[in-house]
């Protein structure tokens, strides 16, 4: 029987599945923040021994990341016709990698960037936390879910 | 011709199609910060005259806009199979909806809430900025499309 969080009604996703819908995602969503303010923007990423990596160059997100300060990264997917949708959350600590072998290591994962520009950093999200949550029903179609389920 | 932007080379997104490509959407994300770092949650959305509108009911999202923190709003759309996407991001201040007449308009917009709990509480963003960014060209793929758009 799928656990469910009292709150929202939200169905729990466990973290083993949390990583396996990591690894199979390409694009997520980094949150930090910047000027007192939260900031999301897309990044293209790769899982990395169950932490987030991802390239980026000289702007806004990697200053956030050379200080130090907690992240996010999200993803998420939604089915608006039948009202389904489930996300992922992942909060931790973002730092640069700079060993030069870790580098290359990562260089050779295939991840490429989208965004043109040289995006010759890495930028790694060691998770502190790992969670997510389905909606698998709404309505008259969550009774069904769960009699099928229990 | 678009703009683009120097220092990521992605396309910049004007504010009216920024709000064309709100409009069109109904799932979100809401950045918001928690405990001195950020956090990412999806919320079921609309726009209402040039502001976002979400329900939501007590809890942590609820807690950040009580405090009248500032918060972000994103939506995305990626093409993994050709390498395309765009995003905009709406930054603002979140308030709840108090005014009778104003909740009892908002309920009658149409918006139902995906996740079961009473959501009795509107939440609005009302924009300090809205900026949106495309990626509609990869490499070679990049060429092209300057070629046809120029």
């Amino acid at each position: 029987m799928p656990l469910v969080e009292g709150r929202t009604g939200l169905e729990v996703i466990l973290a083993p599945r949390c990583w396996e819908l990591l690894a199979s995602g390409r694009v997520g969503r980094l949150g930090y923040i910047h000027d007192g303010g939260p900031e999301i923007v897309p990044v293209n990423y790769q899982v990395d021994d169950e932490t987030i990596v991802f390239r980026t160059d000289p702007g806004t997100k990697l200053v956030a990341v050379r200080r130090n300060t907690a992240v996010a990264f999200e993803i998420d997917h939604t089915e608006p016709a039948d009202e389904t949708g489930w996300s992922v959350l992942v909060k931790g600590v973002a730092e640069r990698v700079t060993d030069a072998r870790e580098v290359s290591r990562l260089d050779g994962l295939g991840l490429r960037p989208w965004v043109t520009g040289d995006k010759e950093t890495w930028i790694r999200i060691r998770p502190d936390s790992v969670s997510g949550r389905a909606v698998y029903h709404f309505g008259e179609a969550q009774e069904d879910a769960r009699s099928e389920t229990d």
